[in-house]
């Protein structure tokens, strides 16, 4: 039976990895920028809508702001890319919010990031797969009542790729990612040459279909500027999942630090470009954003109206839109058993979510992510637009934190001479020329991300940003808990101010409970006479029968069971464990009071699986009740059924 | 925290009884009525209806047939009832159909008669229960929806009506059930007393809204005839539930068998006095039956029209025919338990599905009952029309069988000459002047309900009856497998030829998987060395420096761990279950093979149940895994955390 588990566990996640393995595992950078970037790039699917369907609301020639505001926002991303791409550099065993946070701003701060950014990757989960499915459903619309269904299948689905291993999810992920990165681009220059006039100008665009909102009349000027402050919150959609790669540093082939910072910055420079590729182009076309279709779908169409394999490139756009909107989960899957390990391994949260599985992945946390997303995707009936209120708030704080503690790392390097170098908690850091620049940068970033934080904050407060606004104290308050746990358990076991002398005493008893005299029980008699003097034997007998059986076979085996003492208990009840229970917790409260005394459990185990299912489990119950009583040692004497020969 | 799960227990469920306090939980006949009965009462809700269904299909005057085959059916429940009195005085410690037929016909047929009855008790509650809520939903049509957690919901609420025992659930249903039948009586007796010109006529129905299905053309003779039968044996229905007051007799008060006698024959004249009546009074309405009003509302309605009161009856009847037919399922709750706990007696179903609970009931067999019930709703959706067809074959196999059962045994009361006595296999037979012409009775009685089972078979096999035609043997071979094995574990763990001598012997070896050196460990250690020279610590390290570390803070205690040998396996993988189980199954194997050996696991255990979570569960995983190892004694030497003072 063990052997057959064990071959469906390698069936299914192919075979274990020795832990040197581990360097083999590494991801290059191409398949590192398809598993880490995939969720920062699907932005660009909704990004430039975002910023549109705010600014609509001023009037639909205030769409031409999308564009400054674009470029304001790829400002933002660029300061953030090099931000994390100085974290990386500066913790090259990996990083990110948690441990920049906690090694500048201190222990709170750091579990405020942590808190919030492994909200933000569950959310990133639920959200995701919920708009995947959603653009399967709108596809295919017979699948609309599974939704929940297939939500909860594709979040299965990623579990087990990411359970399978780094590298080889890397490499399932990288076609759709590259495929959808290519797609795009080459429709933005398409549009962009035909913009210029090559191949004729593209078809004009059918009008919306509808009445464009707010378009009548003028707002008043400080609601202007608000709504362009909106606006710019909203496209900072794309900031999310920038943080992953600075978390998986050590996922890098080597030189790792230097991998990862050259990947985080392909990676800054592929989404921006895209990004202000698209946001052009859809602005120079006029184009007006509607329910019924997206502004990327809109910009497909009509750029690739009217020319030949126009049709083939639009369905692979959208296709590989809809593959990557599912595979942006795959962030949340990366990052959130990275920090979670970070924090396990600081007692922060269980320490086994720091332990590795036979393919050198988290599994504890993928598993952990997984259900937890399972469980909001069915509480939210895998409807993203009412998980997105939720969103974003986490990543912005962490950003703020993460920034503001490049600020303080560059002060300690600022009072660094030529030459010198320095130990903070957890990296070594040296004299930089440069340090006085590069710290304004990440001050800027932190100031801007604040303001996209209370931003967001206050415009979504009511329709749900609570919930995390309560839900990250609630968070760090977890964490505080597990770690006073941790802490009062290892002052208990520490062996620090031990003193052998002083060690608990060991009663000179045993108790035997049985069911009937069998053979199992005899060797349990035979076992417990080896080491003790006093053995007493305890029978509970509901009926006079039962009383006189007991006593009848215990007198046959005279021979074995000298010198043991049979206490057979009369009990009206039919719960035969309470009034074992109650003597032994006699014996070791009145007889040996702080000393050990032994109860032997003759344990019968029967050949099958569902055999167990046919006997009481009298002996489990009862060794789960005397866990419960303190100063009892457990013996199991166990019979096999079936496998026996001898006796 | 055991104390509160009691409180919470004695609140759901009441004080635990005594054993002796059985006598005390008695039912009186009043109580037996309505507890056993309500299954066959109910069935006035549809019986007649059921007849007129097939009738009609021949045509609508056809319906004067009606009232014969009511009087038919009648005739065969009244036999079925006399030969279930005769098995009541005969098997005083009660019976039905599986202890009858186990007696006089042999084992296997006894099983299958244990089957059917199974099968059907289950679907009695399936059944019942769902036809209850669509009661409920025509009449709030709100609740559609919600049907199958309605019918959860009521399943849940009459098992722990059930839970709380016997005495206290016949008072609950008492109420509904006696006001159903004196609702009907009244409903009955007045139409009888309109009939006969008292109080003026009834007024004249409205006609039949649809035209009368089959009324049109005219039918083959044997078409006639096998509609005929098919019709009979709709009408059938009313039997089902008859047997539960024979398999309950040791429920009853003393003298048992008098009283269960009794009160099935009271059963069996109130529920025919209701079909024969409700028969008599439709056929002379001129009733026809329909979809959208149930003959007995049609009934009810054309009855208590135009008198004073007249609504107030009919809105009594309605609701207490829906309360009845949901109570219907309590007959199900009251026999399956029952004829489980038979079964579990001769080893044919899991041995503690015998065990009386707190409450005495069979709180087991109750619950299994609730689940495999509840299974089937959600499987048909709570629609109880699906599962008909499946419904009913079980009880006429039961019944056929039985009465077999009862002709062979008045056949061996036959052959006693006067004053003389003989035993059978389960009770005492005495001679008895009449035994000849009592013997005719369930001979015949057998006979047309071998005719119904077959007709059933015939009509409803393509629908569904496949399914209990298959369900019935897979049942009794389940029942055969459940009893070999216990004979084999009987036979392994039999004292029967047992030679201590031969018993196996235990090595003295101790092997102590260790994680870390701390007080937890060093405990287990000392308990070791009480009784083995031959201790053996092993740890597995994972990478150098906890092995660096183990072998430090070993040296450190070398008083404490003196003669013991310390063993640390290193290993790349980061499963380290896997060298601890190889080591340990290499030792039993290898070094003592045929001996038992000894592993002592320091078993730290947290304060709360929370605290287990933020703990591997290693400790937990080894027991299972060595559990299946042969010739492995297992100590658990517990260190609990929060509660030590001492050491």
């Amino acid at each position: 039976m063990s052997l057959s588990y064990d071959k469906i566990k390698r069936f299914l996640f192919g075979e274990a990895f020795p832990t040197r393995a581990e360097i083999h595992e590494r991801l290059d950078k191409v398949r590192a920028l398809a598993i880490f970037a995939s969720d920062p790039i699907s932005s660009n699917a909704y990004a430039t809508e975002a910023i549109m369907s705010v600014l609509i609301l001023i009037s639909a020639s205030a769409l031409y702001l999308t564009l400054p505001i674009a470029l304001a926002v790829m400002t933002l991303v660029l300061l953030v890319v090099f931000s994390y791409t100085q974290t990386i550099l500066h913790y090259p065993k990996g990083g990110g919010a948690y441990i920049v946070t906690k090694d500048n701003l201190g222990t709170t701060p750091s579990l405020f990031a942590a808190a919030a950014l492994l909200i933000d990757y569950i959310l990133t989960v639920s959200v995701s797969i919920s708009a995947g499915v959603r653009a399967i459903t709108s596809a295919l619309p017979a699948l609309y009542p599974y939704s929940v269904w297939l939500a909860l299948l594709a979040i299965f689905l990623l579990s087990w790729i990411n359970l399978r291993g780094i590298r080889e999810s890397g490499s399932i992920f990288a076609l759709p990612t590259y495929a959808f990165v290519g797609g795009v681009l080459l429709v933005v220059l398409i549009g962009l040459v035909r913009l210029f006039g090559v191949f004729g100008a593209p078809p004009p665009l059918a009008p919306a279909p509808h009445e464009v909102p707010g378009a009548a009349g003028s707002v008043s000027q400080f609601l202007f500027l608000w709504l362009i402050v909106r606006a710019f919150a909203a496209g900072c959609t794309a900031l999310t999942g920038i943080e992953a790669i600075s978390d998986g540093v050590a996922a890098f082939k080597q030189p790792e630090a230097k991998n990862a910072a050259q990947t985080m910055v392909a990676m800054g420079v592929i989404a921006m470009t895209l990004f202000v590729g698209i946001t052009y182009v859809a602005t120079h076309l006029h184009l007006i954003p509607y329910e019924a279709e997206s502004i990327l779908s809109q910009l497909t169409h009509a750029i690739t109206g009217g020319i030949p394999g126009g049709g083939f490139i639009y369905a692979w756009v959208q296709f590989f839109t809809m593959m990557i909107l599912i595979l942006a989960a795959n962030t949340g899957f990366q990052d959130f058993p990275r920090v979670s390990s970070f924090l396990a391994q600081d007692g922060f949260m269980p320490r086994w979510m720091q332990n590795r599985g036979d393919r050198l992945v988290y599994n504890y946390g993928i598993t952990v992510l997984a259900v937890v997303a399972s469980v909001i995707v069915v509480a939210f009936n895998a409807n993203e637009i009412r998980m997105l209120p939720l969103y974003a708030l986490g990543v912005m704080l962490g950003f703020t934190l993460s920034q503001l503690g490049m600020v303080k790392l560059f002060g300690k390097i600022n009072k660094l001479k030529p030459g010198e170098t320095a130990q903070t908690g957890v990296t070594t850091i040296h004299y930089e020329a440069s340090a006085k620049w590069k710290r304004l940068l990440p001050a800027f970033g932190a100031l801007v991300t604040f303001i996209v934080l209370v931003a967001l904050t206050l415009t979504k407060f009511m329709e749900g940003a609570w919930v995390v606004a309560l839900a990250i104290p609630l968070v760090v308050w977890m964490f505080r808990s597990i770690r006073s746990h941790y802490n009062a358990v290892a002052a208990e076991l520490s062996v620090e101010d031990f003193d052998p002398s002083q060690m608990r005493c060991f009663a000179d008893v045993v108790i035997i409970p049985m069911g009937d005299v069998h053979r199992g029980t005899l060797r349990a008699i035979r076992y417990a006479r080896r080491f003790s003097d006093n053995v007493r034997v305890v029978a509970v007998s509901t009926n006079d029968e039962t009383h006189a059986r007991i006593q009848r076979r215990w007198e046959r085996f005279s021979e074995l069971t000298a010198d043991c003492q049979l206490i057979i208990i009369d009990y009206e009840y039919r719960d035969i464990l309470t009034p074992l229970v109650d003597y032994i917790t006699g014996v070791t409260n009145q007889e040996y009071p702080g000393q050990l005394i032994t109860v032997v459990v003759p344990e019968f185990v029967p050949e099958s699986t569902w055999g167990h299912l046919l006997h009481n489990q009298t002996a489990n119950i009862l060794r789960v009740r005397l866990l419960g009583i303190e100063n009892v040692v457990l013996i199991d004497v166990p019979y096999h059924v079936h496998k026996q020969t001898a006796q």
